[in-house]
């Protein structure tokens, strides 16, 4: 058995069982019941997947993946494509906002080149995982080929594997590659069953002409490239990118390891839906962070199910907002934790 | 001059000046002008209340004030009185959502007995400043007497001033008293012009009935009550609670001594209301934090053109939305000191 299809075979359904003993312990609080909303929700699904009643404070990793796309050749981004590889060095570095979010979230970052176009040299912290320099233009053609696809899928179960051996229980997921707002827009749109025009949005700060430019690539990208939206392998390997499709292996590869993935804005989501549709039992273990500016965000959330925590109008990537939920995920398990009972802390219990 | 007077005498608008550098420097930083959204926000809003380019990581507390309130006797609340004492034992020992939360965030506690009906023991971190052993009834008459209000109002203004004297530059209010949500609605139905149905909501949880006579309460409690809406402190007399009183008074003195506030649910972000009705200029100090199941929250938080950041479905106060949104700020304020700019990272800036 391939490494796909075995990790696929071991993709299950999050634990109903442990999920309503972990509510009835938060029913326990010194709080009236279900008073802390969706923190509550987080700790009892981070309960039912991890299968613990009371999971430990989790150690947390954000795994940032770098490519470049082909389609930049289109003009669809206001930054060169060199910008891909600056920034895998300037997060190896630590400078940049993921480096901040991260550290200030107690989580670590390892960051992955699944095909930067030039190779990044080696780097403490930066993993290589190069699928290809770069994939080719979505817009002429597939942007990879099925085996390329699924070696991007691999790379990223590998990596999961990689942290989850090492402790790592709570994984977020953040990408950098120029023009990649193109290919999740395409994917997007096969994928949701949405128009070109709903799924794409500005990125990061295009003008009108670029933007009119961008729809039309990502029209031209689904009609050229005819994916079935029902093999959703296909659609990633015709529409996708590296990073997105080794994001989506993470998520596949955290899912079959019974840990959950924190997703971050609009790629990365695409990402989460290639896995989910993948392997619709993935789904459960996907836990949504902020609503992104970018347009297509929310139809891609909506397809899997997922309302944000955060509005922060933030459109950056890199697992940024991936970073910020995790410390309300950390929150939320502390509540598990540390909080009296109404019998500990001698409060009356109304039972409401 | 009163303490009140004086301290609404020193209320200034915080410096746009401070803001147009801060948000300059965040322009630098390596990632798209803007990207980071609301979290860019924040910095620049603190910068500028701080009046500091690059203002320090905060020292941060939670305010968090009790008091009762004598409407309980028309049935509005799902839990007895008594717990409002229960739960300031609950603060004091460690052991409430709040005090997990503002652990997590790294904010300290500060517990203040506004006028708890049965006096609280004498007990480390929690301080007296007791206007009386709870407010009247306001649906018979005022909930306590414009002497009164100014007092808690100046009991308030000095709690800021103590923290801010040991350090603390960033405070969130936090609020427990049962009975406390028929006083907000009351409030922000007279000074956000709104109507009783439109403001009150179901508290800790109550039933149908419980919720019609709710929005009764609240209606008697205007029209025998028939405050002046251009006088908030007569409003805050006659509708307010003592620690609503109280943590309209941190804010103010927060506001005087150029320190932000980060609000929380509906009954504190009422008492910014009534701040801000005060002395207009305070309203420049208010950091939102979650939008509250509570339905008059998203009233108030327009009333003081507020647009909350995290949507959590909580309805629990102490201060626990205000602790999630400190980390928030944080990591809004590590960004502009440790993120690298596009010169030292060598990063192209393309100025988008």
């Amino acid at each position: 058995m391939t490494l796909l299809a075995e990790t696929l075979s071991r993709i299950t359904v999050p634990s109903t069982e442990v999920a309503l003993r972990a509510q009835k312990l938060l029913d326990g609080k010194t709080k009236p019941r279900r008073s802390l909303g969706v923190l509550e929700d987080l700790a009892v699904k981070v309960a039912s997947i991890r299968v613990m009643d009371v999971p430990p404070i989790p150690k947390k990793a954000i795994v940032v993946m770098a490519g470049d796309h082909g389609v930049t050749a289109e003009g669809v981004s206001a930054y060169p494509q060199e910008v891909t590889a600056q920034m895998v060095l300037n997060f190896a570095h630590g400078g940049a906002a993921i480096n901040v979010l991260a550290r200030h979230a107690g989580a670590e970052v390892r960051v992955v080149d699944m095909g930067v176009k030039a190779p990044v040299p080696d780097l403490p912290g930066v993993r290589s995982a190069r699928v290809g320099p770069g994939t080719r233009n979505l817009a002429e053609g597939p942007a990879m080929s099925r085996e390329e696809a699924v070696r991007a899928l691999e790379e990223g179960i590998a990596v999961a594997r990689e942290a989850i051996g090492a402790g790592v229980d709570l994984i977020g997921i953040g990408e950098m590659g120029i023009g990649n707002t193109t290919s999740a827009s395409a994917l997007t749109a096969v994928l949701a069953g949405a128009s070109p025009a709903e799924t794409t949005g500005r990125g990061t700060g295009i003008d009108d002409a670029a933007y009119r430019r961008k729809i039309d690539v990502v029209e031209r990208a689904i009609s050229s490239n005819r994916p079935n939206a029902k093999d959703a392998i296909e659609v990633l390997a015709k529409l996708g990118g590296f990073e997105i499709a080794g994001l989506a292996g993470v998520v596949l590869g955290a899912a079959a390891n019974a840990v959950p993935v924190v997703i971050d804005g609009f790629i990365s989501s695409a990402a989460a839906l290639v896995a989910a549709r993948i392997e619709p039992k993935a789904e459960g273990y996907l836990i949504p962070s902020h609503a992104s500016v970018e347009v297509g965000h929310r139809i891609v959330l909506a397809a899997l199910g997922l309302r944000p925590l955060m509005s922060l109008d933030m459109r950056l990537g890199e697992g940024t907002g991936a970073a910020l939920a995790m410390m309300l995920v950390d929150a939320a398990i502390k509540v598990m934790h540390e909080m009296a009972t109404f019998d500990s802390a001698g409060v009356t219990d109304t039972g409401r």
